[in-house]
């Protein structure tokens, strides 16, 4: 085994500043300081230092030992990548191994000092590691970066303009919104209210921000009082168009760098609100000191601004409505093009991927990618987090299935939405699962639910076709989704397990939620089937008020693989239906006549 | 109005024992000491002080003032039997009527002194109230019953004979259940258990008792530890059988009078486990001060009895089914009765009750009704808690519906089982609502499941054809139900609403749960059809253990209620085939050739 002399060497400048800084042992995990889905290079500290670059792990440093906490996906990838640079991998989950709790607890002297920067730790963890290391009386440091002062060719801070989207596109000014957010704070006793998450400090302002992959948000907090709304950015991403915006609608501009000394120079004159889920430790131990301080209580409450951008509006619901007929469209050339092309001319998962982003990038008001592209191959699709890239993906033949799970974010709407696509010869066995998957995504869209139902009571719809077949999938089935914002959002979601304690929101007319059961057959084939739908209106009687779903994904499902033998007479019926809807909406906005008489066919009734 | 001389001497005498106590508010709900369903006389202590008698009632009394707080159920029943007595109606819900809390910490002055019988009020509310009047300094006092020293004529506990269950009947003997509890503790941490739940205490050492109407339950608590097993209960309920039982097995007994006073003398050397919810507030606080002065901690779980007692072993499931088809068998022969001689003979609702009860007790095994009957003609059926009895009840004719809902409790079993019968001319609404109930009924009985399901991801198969049409019905679906025990038992349930906070028990395979969608029409008509299942292993594969419903109750559907434009061929294939099996298992067990020729073109597939 060769020595990896440059991450050895980084540990030892990491030791040294640990050493200057009283620090025993040094925590690095991988998060950004909102707990974004995607973490921007600034954030990859733990790679810096080990050189692992999973998307999930984390790093812990003493003076003689490092450790990296990975899960089962990065086994491999985690041992190649540490080897020669003097760090242990623990194996998350088997059998013997300790978690980094119990390894600290473990190895850590009476009084010694954990280190970590608390930005990039959730409240949770951070509670949970205070109380577990309070019987050797341990003290925690967690307004250290040290990897501030010891990498110094650290990429920045991601820093992009900002952009004002318009009251027109949104639906509902920020005043009205602020008035809303000001009311629940009211409600629940608040004075003022820090609020970390991005998207909803998007949402609530009508910006948006390009900080994070795929998530069109900025980097920001904002602090609200009675009479105050400070948005705190980094100065440079404030366009003039911003700043007059700002200035326009009240919104006090403070910078990103500088939010935690304004909020420790305010008078805490009430009670503090704030979402401990979405709290960085930092954040919420500085919050809860002042509190303390100013003997005033904080109020740890969902942000309420998550339940309302989770209900759109009527201007964001008709502009999903068009936005997703048009990447339906685009996406049903794809299947063609797919279709025409494989066996013809060379094709890779990741060309694959590429041309479809191209035809998105093509719409009118494209923004980015919702998220990565997953294009997988036949087996590949079975892998929960199979990601090809140009250097490392499989040909497409003529031969199996495609698996294709993409989106992209308009001038209107986030989209999301999968299909698995026959490009050749399959067996019978995935005939039977493919269309057990098609009936349970179209059951549960069928569903009619009294007001108060949550996810849970709906998820059997979907999953019921698969369990008459002794088979079930590792995911839930739905998820929100943002409205030129995060593809995946709360409150609500689509899934069937009970957790002690945990929360559940009930579905409302407005929400959008995907609907997207699968199948995972190690070795053999994926498939999964994504519509996104919007909860609506059915009736109203004297027992209540009915929901429904309605489809706003309008893709073909596939029919090679289709056999009404494994369907019962309601599913069939949901099916044509639905085809017969998506010829109907994707057919004017398709303009070749070889695709418009392909795409008869393909939704022709069964 | 007239002066209620009696109620109000009796309040005279109270608040002289209030003075003499030091108790400035004397609070009287209505429960015994264990939260039984039922409550016998001696402890109708709220009755005797103010002479309302509904199911659901407190008094509050003071030296001035005297309040009664119910439900709306109640309100008239309530004002009538309140003239006179100078107590106030306090409408439970209505808007401006303060809770019982709310009353409280209103009136009450700072330092004044709250009375009530800890053993009759729950630990959840004796906390809410603690809580609640702090702020005012105001202290409880709950170890006094002050009814004891007024109502001279007061009845006495309930106290009958105790009886052993052969460990034939049981399918696990006393000893192998306790070393399933000890090891419980064990994993808990608990050294002492104090058990507080009749139906749990029953089951677990095999007796039974017959202290709670319907409940074939002994007034008792029972106290566990790694080498001690003590069983408190009134010494007279103790014949030879069960004192020879209790030596062969090492069941000490203890008078049920000094269940605390033996707790106080034991040294607590280890943490005690209790669960909150079954455990009155003296019994907890006690407990609570005694753990704390021994340093010790209280260990708060759900009672691990309640889940083994739920999951029904081999033996009792093979009972439990032979149980169920004689029980239903003479209900089928009850509404072959009801059909044949209803307008030609004088039929009430209590009388057809009378009918049911009779034939019941005939059969083998006997104990008693699992419940009082619920039998509810048209309109009567509507109401969710209507009671028919002897002196008010509505004559049976040739006309509408006959809703009947019952059980018993057999040497082998306990059921409870609905059917709705057609006793004449129906409209088209109501033969639209009876096949939605029943389609929903049998859905719901038809549902595949992988093992981690609760209740709350299944309920919707049940509510499903009645949403379909605008309908719900304002309860639960499904109830666990004992074996020789209490007609209603959890852990788990069939229910689709979220409580914030609710647990929810997975269902397994050996559980029994009722299934009982319903229609009310105020003023026109009530349906409910209840069937018993069991939870019954499907399949297994890679993915996991699946699991359905097998019926056990075996009981015609009227099918003159039954129209098939309102099914769907799935519904209408589950009906045929369940009548199949109706006929197939009822047949046998039914003599007169008659009924078994009724019986026959009753269970006609359609």
């Amino acid at each position: 085994m060769s020595e990896n002399e440059v991450i050895k060497g980084r540990l030892v400048s990491l030791r040294a500043k640990m050493k200057e800084n009283g620090i025993d042992y040094y925590m690095m995990p991988t998060s950004d300081f909102h707990n974004s889905e995607y973490s921007a290079d600034f954030f990859k500290v733990r790679e810096y230092f080990c050189g692992f670059d999973g998307s999930n792990g984390t790093l812990v440093v003493s003076a003689d030992e490092a450790g990296l906490w990975t899960d089962g996906r990065y086994f491999i990838q985690a041992e190649n990548q540490l080897a020669g640079t003097s760090v242990t991998l623990y194996r998350m989950g088997e059998e013997g191994v300790p978690t980094i709790e119990e390894y600290l607890a473990d190895k850590m002297q009476e009084k010694e000092v954990l280190g970590f920067d608390g930005r990039v730790v959730s409240t949770e963890i951070g509670e949970r590691l205070e109380k577990k290391l309070s019987g050797k009386k341990i003290s925690l440091k967690i307004d250290k970066d040290l990897a501030q002062e010891v990498w110094i060719d650290r990429p920045a801070l991601p820093c992009h303009d900002i952009y004002v989207i318009s009251d027109e596109l949104c639906g509902k000014s920020f005043a009205d919104k602020l008035k809303d957010v000001r009311a629940k704070m009211k409600e629940y006793g608040a004075s003022a209210y820090l609020l970390s998450k991005l998207d909803d400090i998007m949402w609530l302002t009508n910006l948006r921000g390009n900080d994070v992959e795929c998530n069109p948000v900025a980097l920001s907090y904002a602090y609200i009082t009675a009479d105050k709304f400070v948005l705190f950015v980094q100065p440079s991403e404030v366009t003039i168009a911003v700043k007059e915006y700002c200035d326009k609608v009240g919104i006090e501009l403070g910078d990103y760098a500088e939010v935690m000394s304004y909020v420790l120079d305010s008078s805490f004159d009430g009670n503090i609100l704030y979402d401990k889920r979405n709290t960085n430790f930092y954040t919420y131990k500085t919050l809860f000191d002042k509190a303390t301080a100013s003997k005033v209580s904080m109020i740890n409450r969902e942000d309420p601004t998550e339940l309302m951008k989770a209900v759109k509006n009527d201007t964001e619901l008709e502009n999903i409505r068009e936005v997703y007929a048009r990447d339906s469209a685009a996406l049903t050339e794809f299947i063609y093009w797919v279709k025409k092309n494989v066996g013809k001319i060379p094709m890779t998962e990741y060309s694959a991927a590429m041309k479809l982003d191209g035809m998105r990038a093509a719409l009118p008001g494209f923004i980015e990618l919702s998220f990565p592209t997953i294009s997988a191959y036949n087996a590949n699709a079975a892998m929960a987090h199979y990601e090809a890239t140009q250097e490392a993906c499989a040909e497409v033949k003529a031969e199996g299935m495609l698996l294709v799970d993409s989106g992209g974010t308009y001038m209107g709407g986030t989209t999301d939405v999968t299909r698995t696509i026959v490009v050749g010869k399959i067996s019978d066995d995935i005939i039977k699962h493919y269309t057990a998957t098609v009936s349970g995504m179209l059951n549960l869209a069928d569903a009619v639910f009294k007001d108060g139902c949550t996810g849970r009571n709906l998820d059997v719809y979907a999953r019921r076709p698969l369990w008459d077949i002794g088979i079930d999938y590792n995911h839930g089935t739905g998820h929100g989704i943002g409205y030129m914002l995060n593809v995946h959002e709360g409150p609500h979601s689509i899934r069937w397990r009970f957790t002690k304690g945990a929360n559940e929101a009930v579905l409302k007319p407005g929400m959008i939620v995907s609907d997207e059961p699968g199948v995972y057959i190690e070795g053999s084939h994926g498939i999964r089937i994504e519509n996104i739908v919007e909860v609506v209106n059915r009736f109203e009687s004297e027992y209540g008020k009915f929901y429904g779903f309605d489809h706003l994904t309008y893709v073909p499902i596939d029919l090679e693989a289709i056999d009404k033998k494994y369907m019962d007479s309601k599913s069939i019926e949901l099916l044509n239906k639905y085809h017969s809807e998506v010829y109907k909406k994707i057919e004017p906005l398709i303009n070749d006549p070889e695709i418009k008489a392909w795409l008869k066919e393909a939704t022709r009734a069964i």
